[in-house]
């Protein structure tokens, strides 16, 4: 099926052109005759993928909540608290490829509140991480790595929103990686077995 | 000295009116004559106090902080963990002040990772913040309230990046004010004394 393989990719590489526009001149003033121009793509091709601009933000958003996300699913799972860290440090602008995301999710963030679109999918997408989050929790807890007495549905919320609040401190310099990464393994400390 | 009191009166007046226009149109698009226009001033009035965009937005974030620091300021301190726990949920948007807040802090947040102005003002501001948190740690170790196991400056950078990593979730709805609260006690009672 070569059709179908060539308009997923097509969809990326608009997705990525917006997100170098957004990072290069903030997200508000991207228009979709940018975006065609930073993807060398004609305005009906790109028009043929996104018809407004809340479509291309959507499809901007969701492409970065993949590269992310596939990240992710690649880590083994051999080790479940591994896994765990490793996911939350993936959120993290811990060198260039995340700063970048981490700079592009700033911009969708700060947007959402504005914007009801990606609000709905803001909390669409919470509940899948926040139970990825508990599930890797409840196998390192069955793996003996994590105690038992934490609730692995609370603990999750809290690693999401520390992860979640780390990235700006991280993005302007306040905090170093090494210093991030310390913080989390102080917090992960105190849940082992 | 009647003169250096209205001097500081209408710098307030002119960050508000930079605050509700950045939550009415967004932060990149604010100029210097829509702040005159709403602040009721003339633009040589405005210029007199702000020469610039990016000191017209400086004022704004320092004026938002303060905004924030003088409501935690006016908490009383009989009681230091119940201070710290009040201090975190300042910075909640629990309520539609706060959520006004949250709205512009997002959008000085995503500003500032491409504005040097603005990450340095981050910078500088957060050794304070976070001093104060552990600071109000202590006293409640000192209280008896909290475990004197947990090392404060390493717990107030935890309960910071927590607070700054609800923020989001609850602006577009996906904790309720009761969820985040409930997060919040989870965490907190697990360092008790």
């Amino acid at each position: 099926m070569p059709k179908i393989v060539d308009h997923e990719s097509r969809r990326r590489h608009i997705a990525d052109a917006v997100h170098r526009l957004i990072d290069a001149r903030g997200l508000d003033s991207v228009s979709l005759r940018e975006v065609a121009g930073e993807a060398g793509m004609s305005m009906g091709a790109v028009q043929h993928y996104v018809g407004t601009k809340e479509e291309m933000l959507r499809l901007a958003f969701q492409h970065l909540n993949t590269r992310i996300g596939l990240r992710i699913a690649a880590l083994s799972p051999d080790d479940p608290l591994a896994l765990l860290r490793s996911a939350i440090l993936e959120l993290l602008p811990l060198d260039e490829e995340r700063r970048f995301e981490a700079r592009i999710g700033l911009a969708f963030l700060a947007r959402s509140v504005v914007s009801e679109d990606l609000a709905a999918m803001v909390r669409q997408g919470m509940p899948y991480v926040l139970e990825f989050y508990a599930g890797q929790f409840r196998a390192a807890q069955e793996a003996g790595q994590l105690g038992t007495e934490h609730d692995a549905e609370a603990e999750a919320v809290l690693l999401f929103a520390f992860a979640q609040g780390m990235v700006h401190p991280i993005l302007v310099g306040h905090y170093s990686p090494q210093e991030a990464e310390r913080a989390l393994d102080h917090h992960v400390a105190r849940l082992r077995a």
